[in-house]
């Protein structure tokens, strides 16, 4: 009947996906803390130095209470950070309490009655524990079954946002190695700190296909940011 | 006699200071060579993946006698590259032969009777031998006391020019630890090698002060310059 097939071609926007994502302050020599870390240096010898171009920030400053601070480049990029997280990842050491089975009565973490996190964080741990509900919207859920469980439970609970690795360069390690992370972004610090925790030091990254997404240049840092494809990846998807 | 003492202030434009530079591309994990180096594969398993960025080049290509290429925004970075060096340094695997005592009679490297370096090129060895000289203005200085004299007798040879580190992140790593290179860039490809040569591995990189020079984001890399000052300095300078 028609002498020419008609195609229509419905531009329907793709539905947003759900990334892991994992932010890290690092030095030039790849180490997100220095040597020597303990109670009295929790980031290392000179750990420190990783994180002064946030701390001298206003908006940085404020968000802990404080007055004063500066604004510039690096402003934009904290406010960014964290702006369409969901829910979170983080490690029982992050949570609080040592390795081990938990205590009876169970101790609630270093984060007090209302956490600063007001969204569901889901902690990797060895041991089962029943969710922890806080005041303020933070719940923690303990995650037994490993990373691409976390991983899975987490989007479901981030509802369409997406979902941080929070604190914890073991954590992160892990989940990269196991390509289970989708984006990240390294704020590069112009700093050699000659040892400590080396954020990227597993053969089987070299299974994790990268994609630069991009690179800003600020006050003492430069900020880049990365799209990770794992062969495997599949396998760990929902 | 005078109610104001009056001040002249003269701009007298600074002597440029020869600068010691290096510059090399490294995966995002830290290599500037992947696993299982060999005569095969010389930059190791998927070490090629670090330099992709810069073969693709019609800038590269043409240096090479090779037509065709692209030009993109790493055309610029590639073309600044060595400009303004008047002498390089390089290692003696670089130059050519193994290690051990030079043969008789002695072997004349890598480079053929016109090296295409055109500049004086002092060679770290442990074995004396006299200065090599080539057609088209390369000439072969072997120096057996290390790196600090290398980098004074480059940087006399160089006549107000930069000195290159050419090659050879053994040599690299070996001035920087000590202090000896002024300026480096990385250009920091999307890669992980999962394992290899490491350029930055050493806990004296943590006396290095660094100054973040630029970064530039382009195709598939990103170039990142620094400015390196160490405490021990001063007892390496002319």
């Amino acid at each position: 009947m028609f002498g020419r097939r008609l195609f229509f071609v419905a531009r329907v926007p793709a539905p947003r996906m759900t990334k892991l994502t994992y932010s890290a302050s690092i030095s030039l020599d790849g180490f997100t803390a220095g040597p020597n870390q303990g109670p009295k240096q929790p980031l290392g010898v000179r750990g420190e130095l990783l994180h002064e171009w946030m701390r001298k920030l206003a908006v940085w400053r404020k968000a802990g209470g404080l007055k004063g601070g500066i604004t510039n480049a690096n402003t934009k990029i904290v406010e960014g950070d964290g702006q369409n997280v969901g829910a979170l990842i983080m490690g029982r050491n992050m949570f609080g309490g040592g390795p081990g089975p938990w205590p009876t009565p169970a101790w609630d973490g270093w984060w007090g009655d209302d956490p600063p996190f007001h969204l569901p964080v889901f902690v990797l741990t060895h041991y089962k524990r029943k969710p922890l509900i806080c005041q303020g919207g933070t719940t923690f859920y303990f995650v037994t079954k490993g990373p691409a469980t976390a991983r899975k439970l987490a989007i479901g609970a981030a509802v369409g946002k997406d979902v941080a690795i929070c604190g914890g360069s073991g954590v992160a390690k892990q989940f990269l190695a196991a390509g289970l992370i989708d984006e990240f972004t390294l704020h590069l610090v112009p700093v050699f700190l000659g040892g400590g925790v080396r954020l990227f030091d597993n053969e089987l990254l070299s299974q994790v296909r990268l994609k630069q997404v991009k690179a800003v240049e600020a006050p003492g840092v430069t900020h880049l940011t990365y799209r990770a494809e794992h062969r495997s990846r599949s396998q760990h998807r929902r």
